[in-house]
This record gives structure tokens, C-alpha cells and sequence, in this order.
């Protein structure tokens, strides 16, 4: 795995534009939420990750528990939550003559409060881990953590007390934070049970990754990323539409670009604003294409005309990198995201998403009678022209890419969103695409989104609906409450970071089945 | 062991007395104390717990490494502090993409920055054990540890940060507190420099115990215990001389006695004063004695009358504990202290301590005109022709205890400082006992003042500075910047706890040599 680093760059803060994201920040909206039950996990394959839950008590059987050293409990919170914990801790036998050592470990699945969390051994830092080890000095304690967590089940290991006294704990509850509003959400009747629930489980999804920003994800990385964005934008139009938090995140995209004006994957928005140093091709462009999707949605062509030189220098920096025959220039490092998979090739999926940004590109130009709009249209003209000439294969009937002429899924998805070819030559495509079933398949919600989306393009209604349904319907029947940052339905235990326990259980860019159910009317 | 757990006991809590407690109860002193160097300990037989310290760097060095994952540094503060620890923590690299997560371990004694706690198995709670695991989601981070810790050494271990990033430490400082105030002090000067390094450290023992009470240890219990304040108070009345401290602290025990009115062994100060389980034959007694060492120390006539009934009170129930042959009646459970001694039989010197309270009590009725001196006075006479009677065997020249009859140094170390014998046969019966040298010995610098005291009181001067410099003066030449809680020359890995991880290295009652030294005059 590459991870890209760029050293001394100079970033070119735009202060007009950090203070018009400044001025778009409200308060977070806040619920308090008391846990369900006490459960337990045990060992068993039938379920993901090989782990059960079952029921032991109700809650209320909690403050009558008084744990000591080494015992523990996990309390289920009923649903998926972001938020901050508060508890009372209560000493039981004689005045507490040690500290109390107490660790709390936090999972969206069970797996995460089953499994030792000293057993991970992926890439990803072990930071992430959702877990607190405190000492309690002074009992009763009214504890209030102060990082903020994404969890469905709060496990509590008590390490140590005394020999003199047990803890037990009340009045547990998590104060959630969203800037998602669920009165906005127009709610959806739909014959289809699991249709209802799939747009459901995307709504509170993305509701949980709505925050000061559109975060990835809450639990890992927190973050503000473009290829998350631009689909949590499509799923907020249509169901929160806080419009205001899209186009917050688009300034504060544009207001720290490097010093060629290049648009960073993501932003970390503490102690400042800080634009990471993972600049990816796709991720850029995406800065274009959200900014279409925000303008079709909301008309707002003061924003449109403030963040336009930002979208097209994203285009003009991507043309940067075609060759001579005008196809996107392969590179061993990881320049473009497109999907977690080690060996898809980039290359071609690349070309389709300069293509498609092109062709939005050149609509934005039109609507604000810009002069650089016939240029775009020269440009396109040519690059889909070097497309078919270069990489399409008339003998399997794919696109392909990269050197070893790497036939992909991600490959024709993207040519089909790109349009490149006619409607009817798209959809025998993917007909052939499904048919001939290429190895380099797909791993994320991301790339399944895409693939749903080029389905519906081409008119495969029905095929759209049973792929979300055997899909994102898969995740709910195993356990989903929000959906995941990665599902494989043939390898359930899949990460890219080399452990399940790192994985990310509510995860943006998973939650746009309620955008493909309710734009397209599925 | 047993530990001593008193069920449905009812406090008598005196309003007036926690008042006058409260009133008594000034600001902390507080001074900033920045660490020395870097140091890096290694495995060594030759030294103290098997560790020995070297010198790797001046603490300048410190802001230019950075440490990532698994990576650590030990910080020498160069003395013993206790007090509140802050530093900068800064990111080097990338912008951070994960939390930081960080160990801090801090120790006394080298041994607690070099032998991972987890393997720490004593029966004490290893919540005692002062290590905290943080994760830190936004760098850079001016960290304020909240809680007080009491060390020399503070080891740093980066358990994570990310590929992208690594940490580098600065600008750290402990805040130190104490109640003690070294503007009082007298300088010693003193022609032995080991008399005057002993001098020196049990002032520095003492000053670091001493905080908004008289602490036992500032690592481990950080609790009021009666038998440590009364050496307390005698170390603080020829240096510190904080008689308010001592005065504040009477008041606080005799305001939570039982529904019997016995005075608690211990105060736990917060979440409010609260009156442990644990109560103790000698303890209780201790806060008579030491009512009468505050009185001679500070002529404080309103204190002793409003804490007489409380101070009589204790010798009453004491002298409910005398069989019928007015002989302390034994037990097998942990009624009295006298030293940390698994097979220490109690009773002989438990009797020994009632008699030394005894002849104190008198000399404070005598001072109120109390009409319960005659009492007293008789009671004694009883008590000490039944210490002949049945204590002293006349065929061996010692005191013996318990059923076993057992002869240990603690009886007879007692029995002298009761005074039970002519001065000369006091001092004939120590000379046995150094001779004779019985295998029940002493464990603990509490009983090893007693012996030095008691060789002082039969004036064996030169045995005393000898005894004096061979047990403190071995501590200093193995290291120790504050005296400990336990030391035995021959068993330097002693600890009634099970680990030497767990003891304490500045603790109260090891403080007296200043008391010894400057009262006796040595």
C-alpha cells in the first residue's frame, strides 16, 4: 500500500472563502439516548465475524450489578449512535481505597467488544480503536468522556478496584450529534419491505456522518473527503437537504489548495483547517462534479460563481496528466482512488471519470457563459475519441486499462457513467460485464453505488434493484444498522487495513441507496 | 491477610470539629520543576530492584526526537516530585490521520519505568500502579494530566500514531504541590555528610507527604493514617513546623467516629471526609499520643480541651480489649498494626502501646485537671504489674506474645518505649536483643524509628546513629531521593504487597531521621 506523502508544499489559503465556511457552521443538534439492554457475545460462525448476540437482561438490571476486578459488562444501545458518553459511577462495600481502573471499549459491531482489540495487527493505526483506559480517583463519579464516539455497544471491563469495594453504573446515555435534521426527511412509503428499510439504514447513515462537516466516517477517519462528499451531497438532497453543510464543505475544499491550486482528497478541520497531503486524481475532480450536483440542486449561483476557477482548475490540472494520445498517464503510486482493490488498474476508470467530469464541466461553463467552455468541449471531443481508439478492445467488448490491458469492473462502470459509448452499446456492456463476471471485482459500497447508478442509466431497473437489494439488503440481514464502510457478501471478514476490528460500520459513502431509491423512483 | 471491613457501623459525625477541620485548610504551595535529562535503565543485579539508571542525554534533546509507533523515552526529573504534570505535544510528518495513543508511566523508583506493570500480580490493586493511556485527537496538544502523581522518572511509550506522522514531546514541567513550607526549615549543619543527606531526605519524605492533610504516601494511599501522622507531626514540629496542619488533621479524625466513638485508622478526604472500615488497637491509641505530642509541641490548650473527650475515649475502649488478667486480649484477625509482619503476634505489643498511651493520657488530664487521672492512673498500675506478671519471662530476659509466646524485636522494642522496665533493664533488654537477635525482626522504617528511638530513650546514642545510618543511610546508598515505605537491608526486594512495583518510595513514616537527628541531637 502506497501512502501518499508530499513534502513542501505550499498551501495558498483563500481567507474570503474560510470565512464564508465559518459563517455555515451551526450547532450541532443534539438527543440524548439511553441504552436498551445488557447482551452478550459468543462464538458463532453462522454470524458476521463469528460473533452472536444475545439478550441477558434489561437495562434496568445494570445499577444492581456491582462488578469488580476483572468482570465486565456490555450494554446495547439499540441502534447506531455518535456521540458522548456520561455515567455515574457508585462504589458498593467499603469507602474506595484505590483508584478505580476501568476500560470502556466502544463497538458499532459486536465483534469490536468481542475480540481484543491487542489482537490487531493491520496497518491502520491501532489509534483508532475505540477504547479508553481511566483511573477514577474520588467515587461516586459522575463520568463524562470527552472524546466523542460511534457505537452501538459500550463494553466496560472493570481492570481493578479493590479488594474493599465494587463499582456498578447508572445512568448511562449517549448525547448524540448530527447537523442532519430528521424532521426534513420526507418519510418514504414503499411496498417493499427491505427497500424501506435499505433507505432507512442510509438515511440514519448518513445522518451519523453529518457532523461539522460531511465526515467518512465516524468511528475512522472523521474526516472530510471529496469521493464522500459528492455522494453524501446526492443522498442530503433528497432527504436532510441541508444544502448549507454542502456548500460549507465546498469552500472550505477551495479555500486551501496547493500552491498549483490543486484541491486536496480531504481536510482535517482540527486545531484548523488543514488540507492533507493525499492528493488524489478522482477525488480532485470530484470537486467539480459536487459542485454541479450543488448547483442542479440548489440554483445558488452566487456559490456556483465563486468556486467555478477552483472546479476548472481541477479540470485543467487532470488534463495536465494525459499523454500525447490524450489518455490519462498510468502510475505505479496510488494517484487515483476509484475502489479498495490491490490490483485494480487506474488508469481507464480515470480517463472515465475525466470524461464524465468534463461533460459537467462544460454545463457549469454554459450556464456562466464562460469563455473557457469551448475549450473544454475541444478537449473532451478529443479525449473520447482516444478512449475508443485506445482502450477499447473490439475483440472482448471491454474498456481496458493500464499496460497489462487490465479488464476490470470498475473499468466499464465508470466508461458507462462517463457516457462514452451510445445507451445501447452501454447497456450491452454491462450485460456482458455481469455475464463474463471479470476478476477485478468490486470491494466498497463506493464502487457498488457506481455500478447500481450505470444500471439505472441504461435503463436495468429491475437488475439496479436486486443488486441494491442483495447488496445493502445483505448488510441489514447481517446485522447492519448503519451501513459499512466495506462489504464483500463472498469474504464478510474483507479490510483493506488487515483487520475487521478497523473497519468503519457507518460509512458514507454507503449511503446512497436512499438517493438511487428516491431519484429514480425504485 | 486480612482486611479489616466493618459492616453496618454508623458514624457520629461532630459538625463543629470538620468545621474547625475546614478552617484549617490553606492554598497548596506550588512551584514549577522541570526535568533533568534523558535516562535509559538496564537490566544490572548490582543495583537496587535489579535496574540500573544511565545518563543518554541532556533534556534539551528531547524536542528534536520524534517517536512513533513502539517507540519510547524515560524523562529524569532528578528528584522525587509530586505534583501535576503538563506538556506540548507536537505532530512531525504529515498532518495526523489518526489519534495519537500514548502511554505515560510514571515512577519513584527506576524499577517502575522499566518493568512492565502488566505483570504485576500483588494482592494490592494495581489501579495504584501511576501509568495512563491517552489517545489525543487533535495535535498539537498542550496536555494537562489531571492527576496528581508522585515520581522522578516519567517514561513516555507511543503506542500508535500513523504511518503518516510521528510525536515529539516539550515543554514539559510538573506543577508540584505540597503543604510544607522550606522557608521554615533550619539548616542542619552537621560534620557527618551521610547524617546530613539523612537529614535532608526525610525533610524531602515528609515535605511531599504533606498536602491538604498529612498523606501516608503521595503514590500509594495518599491517605490520612494515624500511625504515619504521628511521626508526621513529630518530623514537622523540629522542621516545617505547619502545626496548624497537625492540628487540622486531629480534628478531622476526631470529628467521624463510630457510633462506640473509636477513631478510624485512616480518612479518606474526598468526594468528603469519610472514616475507613479499617480500625486498629494501636491507631486508635495513636491519636491520643499524638494530641498529647500537638500539645507539647504548640501549648495549644483550646485544641486539647475541645479533643479530649475524643483522645480519652480511645484509651477507654483499649482498656475494654484487657482480659481479666488485664492483659490485651489477642486475635487472629489484623487488629493491630505494630508492622507489616506475617507472623507478628500483636498482642504483647499492642499491650506495650496501651501503656505508652496510658502515661500520655495522664500527663493531659493532669494538664486539664481531669477527674479521670485517678482512673487512669490506676489503671496503669494494674496494667503494668500484669505486663510483668504474664509478658516477661524472666528465663529468656524478653517480653513474649501470644499464645506461642513469641519473641519478637517489635514486644520488646515497645515494651522499652512504654517504659515497662528500670532504665537499666530497658537497656539491658535491648543489648539481648541486638545479641540474641530472635527471628521475628523488623520490616518497615515505622518500626525500625521505634528501635532507634527506643535506643535513644536507654541512651544508647552511638548504637542509635549506628542503626540509623546502616538502615536510612542504606537507602540513600541504594538510591533512594525520599524514604521508603518498606526496607529491608538483608531482602531488598521486600513488599508485604507482593511486588516492589506497588511500594511506596516516599513515604510518611519512614521521614523521622530528621525528627531522630535534630530532637536527640545526634
Amino acid at each position: 500500500m502506497n501512502i501518499q506523502k508530499v513534502e513542501n508544499r505550499v498551501i495558498q489559503v483563500n481567507q474570503f472563502f474560510l470565512e464564508k465556511a465559518d459563517q455555515l457552521l451551526t450547532p450541532l443538534l443534539e438527543e440524548k439516548q439511553e441504552p436498551l439492554q445488557l447482551v452478550e457475545t459468543t462464538k458463532n460462525d453462522d454470524y458476521i465475524h463469528g460473533w452472536k448476540t444475545e439478550t441477558v437482561g434489561p437495562i434496568e438490571a445494570l445499577q444492581d450489578r456491582s462488578l469488580g476486578k476483572g468482570e465486565s459488562v456490555i450494554i446495547d444501545f439499540g441502534d447506531h449512535l455518535v456521540g458522548y458518553v456520561s455515567m455515574r459511577i457508585v462504589p458498593v462495600g467499603s469507602p474506595p481505597d484505590a483508584p478505580l481502573h476501568v476500560k470502556f471499549t466502544f463497538g458499532e459491531m459486536p465483534v469490536e467488544v468481542s475480540e481484543p482489540f491487542s489482537e490487531y495487527n493491520g496497518w491502520i493505526s491501532s489509534s483508532w480503536l475505540q477504547e479508553e483506559v481511566l483511573h477514577v480517583d474520588v467515587l461516586p463519579e459522575e463520568l463524562k468522556l470527552p472524546r466523542r464516539y460511534s457505537f452501538r455497544y459500550l463494553r466496560i471491563d472493570v481492570l481493578n478496584t479493590s479488594p474493599k469495594y465494587k463499582v456498578s453504573f447508572a445512568d448511562i446515555y449517549c448525547k448524540t450529534v448530527t447537523s442532519a435534521n430528521n424532521e426534513k426527511v420526507v418519510q418514504l412509503s414503499h411496498p417493499d419491505e427491505m427497500m424501506k428499510k435499505i433507505d432507512d439504514v442510509s438515511i440514519k447513515t448518513l445522518q451519523d456522518c453529518m457532523q461539522e462537516v460531511f465526515e467518512d466516517g465516524p468511528k475512522r477517519d472523521r474526516r472530510l473527503w471529496l469521493g464522500d462528499l459528492r455522494l453524501q451531497a446526492l443522498a442530503n438532497y433528497v432527504t436532510f437537504q441541508n444544502n448549507d453543510l454542502v456548500k460549507r464543505c465546498l469552500y472550505l475544499f477551495a479555500a486551501v489548495p496547493d500552491e498549483g491550486g490543486r484541491i486536496s482528497a480531504n481536510l482535517f478541520m482540527k486545531p484548523s483547517i488543514i488540507a492533507d497531503d493525499t492528493y488524489l486524481f478522482d477525488y480532485s475532480l470530484f470537486f467539480t462534479t459536487t459542485l454541479f450536483d450543488y448547483y442542479i440542486a440548489t440554483n445558488d449561483k452566487e456559490t456556483l460563481e465563486d468556486l467555478w476557477p477552483s472546479a476548472y482548475r481541477q479540470v485543467e490540472l487532470a488534463l495536465q496528466r494525459l499523454d500525447e494520445r490524450n489518455i490519462v498517464q498510468d502510475d505505479p503510486s496510488w494517484w487515483s482512488f476509484i475502489d479498495w482493490h490491490e490490483e485494480l488498474n487506474k488508469q481507464a476508470p480515470s480517463q472515465a471519470i475525466l470524461i464524465y467530469t468534463l461533460k459537467r464541466a462544460i454545463k457549469l461553463a454554459e450556464i456562466l457563459k464562460s469563455e473557457q467552455k469551448d475549450y473544454l468541449v475541444d478537449k473532451l471531443t478529443e479525449i473520447e475519441r482516444a478512449t475508443i481508439e485506445y482502450l477499447w478492445n473490439e475483440e472482448t467488448g471491454f474498456f481496458v486499462s493500464g499496460e497489462q490491458k487490465q479488464i476490470s469492473w470498475a473499468t466499464q462502470v465508470w466508461m458507462v457513467l462517463a457516457e462514452v459509448l451510445e445507451l445501447t452499446s452501454s447497456k450491452q456492456l454491462l450485460t456482458r460485464l455481469m455475464k463474463e463476471n471479470p476478476a477485478i471485482g468490486m470491494n466498497t459500497p463506493y464502487m457498488y453505488h457506481h455500478y447500481v447508478e450505470a444500471l439505472l442509466l441504461v435503463g436495468e431497473k429491475e437488475q439496479a434493484i436486486s443488486s441494491l437489494k442483495h447488496y445493502w439488503g445483505g448488510m441489514i440481514n447481517d446485522g447492519a444498522d448503519t451501513f459499512w464502510e466495506l462489504y464483500n457478501p463472498n469474504d464478510k471478514a474483507y479490510s483493506p487495513y488487515g483487520s475487521h476490528l478497523i473497519n468503519s460500520y457507518c460509512h458514507a459513502w454507503s449511503c446512497t441507496p436512499t438517493y438511487l431509491i428516491r431519484e429514480f423512483g425504485l
